[in-house]
């Protein structure tokens, strides 16, 4: 599926109408089947589909690793990805129930209290990066990103190690291109705990817990962080970089994994 | 309650760490509880909190119109709002549950075919707007902002009629900022079919669908719309405009309203 559409509009400059052909991002909806059972509809750019599905579950709480998969399976023209877990006692509609029910950007199912509630322990990984590395990764996600410059409509991934970009994703929903990432690192039971996330946008409370729960010691954002996400990040031993553009960068947490001259 | 709050951070510039205060942007927890249960629990910047929560429960579809309601107190210390509804009966946990669960951006609680199942109809307003007003409206709402000047962390919302801004709110979150503007409009008995939509950020389909289920027949973009919420606009005759920055505009749906020379 094209996550560019070529649409037919008008552009009008300087009060001349002129009809031009324009890329436009797809916004495609795709439902998870969890165990056969309908379980949540998400908004997403067409590509690594069964990473969001999986990266999804994973920031849900509902699974950790790739064992707990019996069969994934999708069917693009419906719009429908059907994961069938080892335990098919796992997801309760109760359970899910129960959780608290939002609809949009900055709101969110899990809470500050969450992370303690899950018996969530600070971070404790040892993994420093030099800060010119750091930028370094930041700046070549940046190049990375071919859609953005083109219809303005992405947020952008990547996770590194302390050398290079390893998986790198896009999605018209920033949690969803977390989820992507966290997933694919999942299908491909890479070691998250010596990890580097980078970050193209904003960093929120959610886009910090998520980062947490997968035990990511380092997240770096070209963009700024929200307060919540800084006392988040300290509480949790995350480190945490807003702003890593050009020459600079700010330190806002746990400043003792980033190398300075 | 403060949009921005002042932190010690450490700036990195060119391998030199220096300790500076910088400006980050506030997320406040609000949970609104609706006849004395709790409802929802939304992420959003600490101002025009009544506002949210009204526009929040006219979007779900839970409420129309001010005289639904019988009281609203904000208790900020705890993060809560409570709203009793004349109809006590109206929300019941049982239809709530139904609803889909979502997380994010990007993600949405509602759909494509919920216009179709709620009856919607296409929007026939005769609103007309001249191109250079409506371009006009887009270029202030930019200069409205000082929030993002500062932060590089916030979303606006304006409603506004053919000369001018009427209703200003900003958000971390793009979904709280409209729903401001919903529930701003909904307190102040202000009549949407005849106003404009001014955002700064990107149009998704749940956007659209928020504005075509307020019966606001323009919504000006100074970013990008998705292909879904440009398929939603051409249905319900929404006209839809978006980049409008400088001297031009792309118009994606509904051209008829927008008069050029």
């Amino acid at each position: 599926m094209d996550f560019i559409k070529k649409l037919k509009i008008d552009r009008v400059e300087d009060g001349k109408i002129e009809a031009i052909e324009d890329s436009v991002i797809a916004e495609y909806p795709l439902t998870i089947f969890l165990n056969g059972e309908e379980f949540v509809t998400l908004l997403c750019s067409p590509k690594g589909l069964e990473y969001l599905a999986i990266g999804f579950l994973v920031s849900e709480g509902i699974i950790k690793d790739k064992g707990q998969i019996k069969n994934i399976s999708i069917d693009e023209k419906e719009g429908h990805v059907h994961v069938d877990l080892q335990d098919e006692s796992l997801f309760t509609k109760k359970l899910f129930g129960k959780r608290t029910v939002t609809t949009g950007c900055g709101k969110c199912t899990v809470f500050y209290n969450v992370l303690d509630s899950l018996g969530t322990r600070p971070i404790d990984s040892k993994l420093q990066i030099r800060w010119d590395k750091a930028l370094g990764l930041a700046n070549e996600l940046n190049e990375h990103s071919a859609i953005f410059k083109e219809t303005g409509g992405v947020h952008n991934y990547a996770l590194a190690d302390q050398d290079r970009i390893l998986l790198f994703q896009e999605d018209i929903g920033r949690h969803n291109a977390l989820d992507k990432i966290i997933g694919q690192s999942i299908l491909s039971k890479l070691d998250l705990g010596d990890k580097i996330l980078i970050s193209s946008g904003r960093v929120s409370s959610e886009m910090a817990i998520k980062t947490i729960k997968s035990r990511i010691p380092i997240l770096v954002s070209r963009s700024a962080p929200t307060e919540l996400a800084i006392n988040m990040a300290k509480e949790f031993n995350l480190t945490l970089i807003g702003f890593a553009r050009g020459n600079r960068m700010n330190i806002y947490s746990g400043g003792e994994r980033i190398l300075t001259d």
